[in-house]
């Protein structure tokens, strides 16, 4: 399977999800700017309309699109190596995470904090209508290794968009211990340290190509 | 099973996808402003911390939260009703409907532009940001009839955000126009002409009880 990526985005929870599983896969990037695929130059909205990534292609040769729903199907194809739900009820959680990540953390919270360009009022209104959210993980992840009761996928998304904090001062870990240690001890994992390593001389390239063009 | 919602909330759709799925559940009102079962006059914070609806009292007396995970318990509890996925490859396309809708429609175009205290940076912000979501939607319904090729709960996610734009005068349909003839379309379905009907009527309660507080 060939997956599209932009270093440090959220497809970096699928990278790790497919490191975790051992599974074979191709990393195609794309240069957030340009929207092009830098292994070919290929234009990436002809591949997904909306040029986001994650984006990935199946072996079968089908066009999945959406963080969750391709995480579900990493989660599915590869349910053998433990990086999905244990049961029906903890497929339910496991639904409940994605989403809860999906809407709360990333899109409600991190996404317009990470636009510098944004204008003040919007990083004000994000902060005032979003910040709680992390007491409510905080308080959840009190005594817990996981979110669920083993790594999972929601787990590979959780520690990619509570990574963005590294890139919004406004969001400090020292107020949610628990999240903070949640993190440190994350970023250990194997899987997650190689995909941090590699996503982030990924990311430094794109900075440098951005600032020479 | 129970669902904890507000009229006209996000947790329409699971009272469209129950009515779909002609299943027995107690509807139990929370009040936006107060958090207050109405029924009960209970803190809603004490059964959800977030407080958000729909959250859902399973059988077996789980408590569920978050809109697409509850759509997916509610499709999957009921799958012989042809609310859910027909396929494993359907089952995926599903999952990328409920999270597109409820990250790039829900909460990232709509939420913020129904609140009408946000500042208008804010508003400006998000429809630069999002509003060609709808282009995307546009195209892909031209000549379907439901997201799948079926009625699902992503339908009923879909039509309960999109008939928001009643009360988002920024979003004109008439610019969408297979968006627009989709939501008069799926109007006219029987379980959410009901659900409408009803939600409505509560709201209209809601909004007069707000005014003589």
């Amino acid at each position: 399977m060939d997956l599209y990526f932009s270093p440090l985005a959220c497809s970096m929870a699928t990278r790790i999800a497919l490191y975790e599983a051992g599974a074979d896969a191709t990393f195609l990037e794309v240069d957030p700017k340009t929207k092009h695929v830098r292994q070919d130059n290929a234009d990436f909205f002809a591949i997904n309309p909306l040029g986001l990534v994650p984006t990935l292609r199946t072996d079968d040769g089908e066009i999945l699109t959406e963080n969750a729903a391709i995480l579900q199907y990493v989660a599915n194809r590869f349910s053998d190596t433990g990086i999905s739900a244990s049961s029906e009820r903890e497929r339910t959680r496991l639904h409940q995470w994605l989403c809860f990540i999906g809407t709360e953390l990333h899109k409600a919270l991190f996404i317009n904090l990470l636009d510098s360009k944004a204008p003040a009022e919007v990083h004000a209104y994000t902060l005032k209508k979003s910040l709680s959210r992390l007491d409510y993980l905080n308080t959840y992840l009190e005594g817990r290794e996981f979110l669920l009761d083993h790594f999972t996928v929601a787990d590979a998304y959780l520690v990619t968009v509570l990574n963005w904090s590294r890139a919004t001062p406004q969001i400090d870990f020292a107020n949610w211990p628990n999240v903070k240690d949640y993190l440190s001890r994350l970023r250990k994992r194997p899987s997650i340290t190689r995909a941090l390593t590699e996503e982030a001389a990924l990311f430094q390239a794109e900075q440098e190509r951005h600032k020479a063009a």
